[in-house]
């Protein structure tokens, strides 16, 4: 039984932890980029090039998944993004076009009963509220502002995608999930081994209590658009046995800013990602999935963080997908993770980072891959 | 149509505010204390003790309720306290023993699925954390600290106290619900009219996200107990047409303390309610009930409100009893009046008004009642 124990749980961190240790000098560390990846030059695109653009970092591939905006619309945004910063060496796999459980329609029938959220993504028809995109069907991909990449994804599906490169690489790779969780709960769900073969996860999801007048998070401070978009998905996950988890909330997220001085500073590289960034980029918001992939490749900007057990409500009311959290004192009796939920950051060390990625040129172009 | 929504609606409110206008000057406010009463000296007397010791205030009553104590042992204590203040004229009318819905069986059961809490009051024994008091069963009354009462109590239920004195006094009464809010929803489910006929409610309940670092809201912002007691009941009070309703949160709740300099103070007095404070205040915590009373006495303590649309989720959840909230623009389709949510006050004028009532001789020996 212990020794059961030791081989299922702290061999493979030991022997994750020798790999770190004596890889880390010599060649890059491996990332499966998991991700919704809407409109040109946007937070999930430029995400994705954070961890594309450091050298530090080899992206093994991208597996797209429905949130912010439908998966084939957004596996034609990011193909073409890849064409533009010269990385079209990375595959792009298609995901989950439909999350496990929640459905569009019965999220038209919950508005009426439990109110309206801000954001829909994908389901921004919804309301006029969510208005940023014109609403068009899951299958439907409207022409690109950008172009029409003539890449091609591959031929696979993101979970099988997943679990083959997490057993060609284990205890070596981490799970970059900056959408919503559905193709990682599908890969859990088909392999049990998959969270304990990986190096761990770094979600963009959840939300605390965050500070902020943002009217979303005023009414609804347990509220994140990847954990309500496929609940059932993010409890998977969040059960999983990864060696480590990392959370970047909507709480630390709102303390973060993308302006208009940092594209025109990005902008001054002229390399094919500052060209995209410059020429596309015209939300500015929150730099959340860009600070889940920045601390990962830097983790001291991080300044604060808390472990906590964090879950996500599954009862079908008002709070369906909201966020759930617990001390050591107060968990539930049942086997769960402990999550290194993010509080703090140090904001120029991140600032500057993103912004040398972002003006960085390419890294196939540089050799490096 | 259009006559019958004004008889309905602007008719009592005119009514209402010429009630307000011309009566303040001589007599004083019609109130109705619906209170769980736990142990002596604690917050939930002392709250009482802010509308019983004003002179601008009237307490036709005090109805009990089961929440941070049993509903028959609050019954003794509340007696007591008001031999000991010497206001034996005000009835204390026995109420509900326990919640409509939730049950003290399903709590064990939630708790190993869904984490545990800091207070459970009356259901005291179910967690090592919560040993405040010796757990005992619902119709149970230990041998008083403060010594035994000899009054007793009214022989006619909350619920049609309530019913009768808001008819007995219409548009004139405000209710007071500082505990779990199950005799008011029983009020309200006897008679459609309870309600419309009162001058207004006001209820210390309900958790937005408070800025504390009380490690029960740090996990769970949107849990506070008076809901979480009895959801239903709180949902059945948050829609009904109120005049209006005044809502004291945790929020605004941990912005205010109870210390040992004030006891001293209010000591020195040598009142009667001074020395039953003296003698058994222990507990140094939030004056949450105390506020909602004081603030309806004085609404300038109130520096900051927000009119927002609060619920209670009822979905059999891990935040079943959890606080909802939302703006206009938010809103579910369904009829819900707003509530005036306390954000911020004046904290002198409140600790100079309560000490002050705290220390005042009895009201019937000054011949006020």
């Amino acid at each position: 039984m212990i020794k059961h124990a030791f081989a299922k749980t702290l061999l493979p961190l030991l022997l994750s932890a020798l790999t770190i240790g004596t890889a880390a000098a010599q060649s890059p560390r491996l990332v499966l980029i998991d991700q919704d990846g809407s409109g040109p030059g946007g937070s999930n695109q430029m995400s994705m090039m954070v961890l594309l653009q450091s050298p530090q970092v080899r992206v093994l591939g991208i597996t797209m998944v429905s949130g912010n905006a439908w998966e084939p619309e957004e596996v034609a945004h990011t193909l073409r993004m890849l064409e533009l910063i010269h990385r079209t060496d990375v595959p792009v796999v298609p995901g989950a076009v439909f999350p496990l459980v929640r459905t569009e329609a019965e999220v038209q029938q919950e508005r009426t009963l439990y109110g309206t959220f801000e954001w829909y993504g994908a389901w921004g028809d919804l309301t006029a509220h969510t208005s940023l995109q014109a609403y068009h069907g899951p299958f439907v991909v409207p022409p690109l502002d950008e172009g029409e990449p003539t890449t091609k994804p591959l031929g696979e599906d993101a979970a099988h995608f997943l679990i083959r490169q997490v057993h060609a690489h284990p205890h070596q790779v981490t799970i970059y999930a900056a959408g919503p969780l559905t193709n990682i709960a599908l890969a859990l769900s088909i392999d049990p081994d998959f969270a304990t073969l990986t190096q761990g996860i770094v979600i963009m999801g959840g939300s605390l209590a965050p500070q902020t007048s943002d009217p979303e998070y005023a009414t609804h401070p347990r509220h994140e658009f990847n954990f309500w978009f496929d609940p059932e998905a993010a409890h998977i996950v969040l059960r999983a046995h990864w060696p480590r988890i990392d959370l970047t909330t909507v709480d630390i997220s709102v303390k973060t800013q993308f302006t208009k001085e940092m594209v025109k500073e990005i902008a001054r590289s002229g390399t094919p990602s500052a060209k995209y960034i410059a020429q596309y980029s015209r939300e500015f918001f929150y730099l959340w999935d860009e600070l889940a992939a920045a601390a990962w490749i830097d983790p001291k900007i991080i300044t604060k963080e808390r472990q906590l057990y964090v879950d996500v409500d599954l009862a079908r009311g008002p709070n369906y997908g909201d966020t759930l959290t617990w001390s050591a004192a107060s968990r539930p009796q049942r086997d769960l993770p402990l999550v290194h939920v993010q509080e703090d950051l140090d904001s120029s060390r991140f600032d500057k980072l993103f912004i040398e990625l972002m003006s960085a040129p390419p890294l196939a172009a540089a050799g490096v891959k």
